[in-house]
């Protein structure tokens, strides 16, 4: 897999990647990483980004040339994929990732202040992905946020895959409780069920809680596995 | 604001603070930004903060001891919340993100790999707060979003305080198209409207488009806004 992001704050991006499990993951070659500064197309001497809006308004608006040589400016392999960070996208959620995860090359556009000149969206014609209803500074977390998810997703990221086929939504549910050394913590005991060592036991426990808080937390997430498990 | 981090990656969470309006916010004291790392509340000479989870699977879990022992160590000024950054929380919204800008402090723990012992849970009883339905290697990322997203909400982040109010949900409906220099890019033309300055009918058509895009892109939201307009 092959990142490749645009952003005015490539900083951002490196410092995240250059850490843990993605440090790790780029070293042995899960993927790759590129980020790519359109102030460096810029054509003025100001290395100017950005403009006031026309019809006015507070804040400004990302012009349209630096934005679009930078993006013209990028190799493209096969089976490759343009993402624009926004909150007008479709919502990431694990399903995306994972369809996501197949393509070889991501490359994602982060966009900071008021956002993009719309002919940035005519031209590019990305895909609009965002993480959720809240409003960020820039796209740079977002696309922090699909790096993460997705390289989760491509065998060698983690230790063991089973990590990641383990975690929340891999069957529609929420995490089930973990337990960790001491048995007892200040008069908080581990459960004894998984102490036995009886797996069909844990598993049994572990569903049960899965359902329960699912049920309580996520109503919403709940109603989706019923319909899924009655099918 | 004050937002008090507890992480094993506390370099993640300044990279991204030290930049932009971060960093600029920062600088005029809008809010102050200490992290705190469980690594250096461990008992052991290993400086262990997790271990395998009891009734067996994948990954590691993170143990109470250093995690409880760090987060009493904060300093807890009045009007503070605790918020866990986990999949099971509840989902983050522009809604949740002004109640949140309200306090003075945000405590915030940040699990990794495999997640929090859930006596952590127990003992803290965070809100927990959730960015998505995807699965991320930490909870850096969304410490990150929620820290950037309430910082807007305060006075003095931004240059202007309209820009916050004209972002996208702040009437529940998508941001409208925005255009800047030049006005003509590739023979893609700035709508005329927006040039002629008749601020009415600027409004007019930037309404709109926020409903049509709203209607198309994400229904969800525009019935939402239909019921509340239509109060």
């Amino acid at each position: 897999m092959r990142f490749d992001v645009l952003t005015l704050f490539p900083e951002i991006i490196s410092a995240y990647c250059d850490v843990s499990i993605m440090k790790r993951a780029q070293d042995s070659e899960v993927f790759t990483l590129n980020t790519i500064n359109p102030r460096d197309f810029t054509i003025d001497k100001h290395k100017k980004v950005d403009d006031t809006p026309y019809g006015g308004g507070a804040g400004m608006v990302l012009m349209p040339q630096p934005f679009i040589d930078a993006y013209e400016s990028v190799e493209k392999t096969e089976n490759s994929i343009t993402v624009m960070l926004s909150p007008q996208g479709e919502p990431l959620t694990e399903k995306l990732v994972l369809s996501l995860a197949k393509y070889n090359q991501i490359i994602m556009l982060c966009g900071h202040y008021e956002g993009f000149d719309e002919r940035i969206r005519d031209i590019i014609k990305p895909k609009e992905i965002s993480i959720g209803d809240f409003v960020l500074t820039g796209g740079e977390l977002p696309a922090l946020c699909l790096i993460d998810a997705v390289s989760r997703k491509i065998e060698g990221t983690l230790g063991k895959i089973e990590s990641a086929q383990e975690d929340s939504f891999s069957n529609g549910l929420l995490e089930y409780p973990q337990y960790t050394k001491p048995r007892n913590y200040r008069g908080y005991e581990v459960p004894e069920v998984l102490l036995n060592g009886n797996h069909k036991e844990i598993n049994k426990f572990r569903l049960e809680q899965q359902i329960e808080r699912t049920k309580l937390k996520r109503p919403d997430l709940y109603e989706i596995y019923l319909k899924n498990t009655n099918k």
